[in-house]
C-alpha cells in the first residue's frame, strides 16, 4: 500500500524544483514566500492519490496537482487582502510583509501560473477537459468568496445559501483536484466523478467540523482561539440552525448577543459562554454533528463506488479519515 | 475589402450576448461595468482581422478575441487599484465606484473567464497552443506591470529596461491577439509569427507616440493633459534618452527639475516649459520619433511578409496606420 509520506515526498520534490526563481524579484519573491509557507498540501496530495487509484505513474498528475496548489495559494493571498488578515499560518500575510500592490500582482501571476502548470499535462487529449473543470471550479471559488463577504452584512442568510457558499469556497476545489488526478491516471469519467463527489463531501464535512471545533473544540488541540466565530458574530451553521428554531425567546437572546461587540477578554468569555448555552438549549451541536456525519457517509459511499481494488483506495480513505476524525 | 466597422459590429454583437449576467450580482455587476465602459476594442478587433487574412469564417476567432478583451479589462481593474486611479475612460474606477474588494475579486473572476472563453475555441487541436501563447503573454503583462511600478522608485533605469517594460506591459498582448486569430483562421505558424511581430511593433510604436504626444501633443487633440508625464516625473523614453547625453549641465538641470513636486498650475506650466527646453537642447524628440518610425517600419515589414493577398491585409494595414498617424 502507498503511504501518505510517499506522496508528500513527491510533492515536495516537485515544489523544490519549481521555485518561481524568475525576475523581477519584486514579483516572484512574494510567490516563493506564500508557496513555501507550509500547510497540509491536501489538494495536490489528493490529486496524486486519485491518480494512484488507477495507475502507478503518478508523476503524470504532478502538473495538475501543482496547478491546484498554486491556485489555492493565490486565493489565500487575495482573500487575506480582502479580509484584512494580518497573519497566515502564523506568519505575516503578503500585503503585510511586502505591500498590498505586491499581494495583488503576485496573486494575479500565480493564477496564470496555475493555468501554465495545468497546460503542462502530458496527455494533450485531456487538456481541454481539465481546463473546463478547472475553470468551472475556479469561478465557483470566486463566487463563494463573494457570497462569504456578502453574508457578513446580510441578516437573512438561509442554511441552503450557507452550505452553497462553503461548498463553492472550499469543497469544490478538493473535488476538482481528485477528478483531475483520476482522469490523468486513466480513470473513467464515472469513477472520476465519484472521486469528485468524495472530495466535495469530505470538504463539506471538514467545514462542518471546523464550525464545531471553533465553538466546542479543546483549546489545547484547536489551532485557533476557541469561540472566535462567536466573538466575530460569524454566521456559521450553528447560528443559522439556531435561527430556525421555534423557541422565539432563545432566538431573540441569540440575536441580541450577536449584535454585541466585546472589547475585553472577560466580556468575550461571557459572550462565548452565553451563546454556547443557547446553542445547547436549541440542540444545534447535535444537528451540526449529524450533518457532518451525513456528508462523511456520502463521501465514503462515493469512494466505495469507484471501480478499483480496495487497497488502491486505502490511502485516500485513511487521509480523509484523519481529516475528519477530530472529536468535538 | 472588409472594413473596420464590419469587425466592430461582430464584436459588439458578441459582447451583447456575453454580458456576465450571473449571480452573485455583487461579483458580476463590476464585470459588466468595466466590460461596457468602451474603449477602442483594438485587441479583439486585431484578432478578428488576423483571422480574416486567411479565412472568412471569422466568428471562429471570437472566443479567443473576447478572451483577450476580458483579460485586458481585468488588467485595467487591478492596475487601477495599484495606481490609485480615480478615473478610467472618464468614469469612476471599480475600486472607487464599488469598493476595493469588489475590484480585486471582479478582476480575479475576469481572468478566469478569459481562460474560459479561450477554451471555447472550437478547434480543440489548437487549444494547447493558444493556451501556451496566452499564458506566456499574460505572465509578461504582469512582469511589465511590476517593472513599471519598480521604475517609479529607481534612479538607474536603462533605455533597454524601459523598452522591455512597455513591450511586456502593452505590446505583447497586441501580438498575442493577432497570432491567435491567425492560427484559428488557419494561417501557418510562420505567418502567425509575422503577425505577432507586426502587433508587437505596432504596440511599441504606439507607446513611443504616446510618450511624444504627452509632451508635445496638441492640447486640443490629446485626450489627456499635455505635460502630465513631466509633472509626474515619469521616466519616459524622452527622459531616459536625455540622461544618455554628454551634456552634463543639461542633465543636471533635468535631474533637478525631476525632483520638484509642483503644487500650482503656474509652477506646473513653468516646469513643463523648462523640461521641454532641455529636451529640445538634447534633441530627444527627434530620437523618439526615429525610434517610433523604426518600430513602425518593422511592423509593416512583418505584415508584408505574411503570405496572403494584399487585399486581405488591407484592413490591418489601415487600422495600424490610423493608430500611428497622429502627428506630433
Amino acid at each position: 500500500m502507498q503511504t501518505l509520506s510517499q506522496f508528500q515526498d513527491l510533492f515536495y520534490k516537485y515544489l523544490a524544483e519549481n521555485q518561481f526563481d524568475y525576475s523581477p524579484k519584486e514579483l516572484y519573491e512574494p510567490v516563493r514566500y506564500i508557496m513555501n509557507l507550509g500547510g497540509k498540501r491536501m489538494r495536490p496530495l489528493l490529486a496524486l492519490m486519485a491518480h494512484a487509484v488507477f495507475d502507478d505513474d503518478i508523476e503524470k498528475s504532478m502538473p495538475a496537482a501543482f496547478a491546484v496548489e498554486v491556485f489555492h495559494n493565490f486565493t489565500l493571498v487575495h482573500d487575506d487582502i480582502m479580509d484584512v488578515a494580518p497573519l497566515r499560518r502564523g506568519k505575516p500575510t503578503i500585503h503585510e510583509h511586502f505591500s498590498q500592490n505586491h499581494a495583488i500582482l503576485c496573486g494575479d501571476v500565480m493564477m496564470i501560473y496555475a493555468y501554465h502548470y495545468l497546460n503542462q499535462t502530458a496527455d494533450k487529449s485531456l487538456v481541454g477537459e481539465l481546463f473546463t473543470l478547472f475553470n468551472k471550479t475556479a469561478i465557483e471559488v470566486c463566487e463563494g468568496q463573494q457570497n462569504d463577504m456578502n453574508f457578513e452584512t446580510r441578516d437573512n442568510v438561509s442554511i441552503e445559501e450557507y452550505l452553497k457558499m462553503i461548498e463553492y469556497k472550499t469543497a469544490v476545489l478538493l473535488g476538482c483536484a481528485l477528478q483531475m488526478g483520476a482522469r490523468v491516471g486513466g480513470g473513467s469519467k464515472e469513477d472520476a466523478r465519484h472521486l469528485y463527489e468524495f472530495g466535495r463531501n469530505v470538504g463539506l464535512a471538514f467545514q462542518m467540523q471546523d464550525d464545531l471545533l471553533d465553538t466546542y473544540g479543546d483549546p489545547e488541540k484547536f489551532g485557533k482561539k476557541v469561540g472566535g466565530d462567536i466573538v466575530q458574530n460569524k454566521k456559521t451553521y450553528l447560528v443559522l440552525r439556531a435561527m430556525q428554531s421555534d423557541d422565539e425567546k432563545s432566538k431573540k437572546e441569540l440575536k441580541d448577543w450577536l449584535k454585541i461587540v466585546t472589547v475585553t477578554p472577560t466580556a468575550e468569555e461571557e459572550k462565548i459562554e452565553k451563546v454556547r448555552e443557547i446553542f445547547d438549549r436549541l440542540e444545534v451541536k447535535a444537528a451540526a454533528e449529524e450533518l457532518k456525519n451525513s456528508y462523511q457517509k456520502t463521501a465514503f459511499e462515493h469512494l466505495a463506488a469507484v471501480d478499483a481494488p480496495e487497497e488502491r483506495k486505502a490511502v485516500l480513505r485513511a487521509t480523509a479519515e484523519s481529516l475528519l476524525v477530530r472529536e468535538v
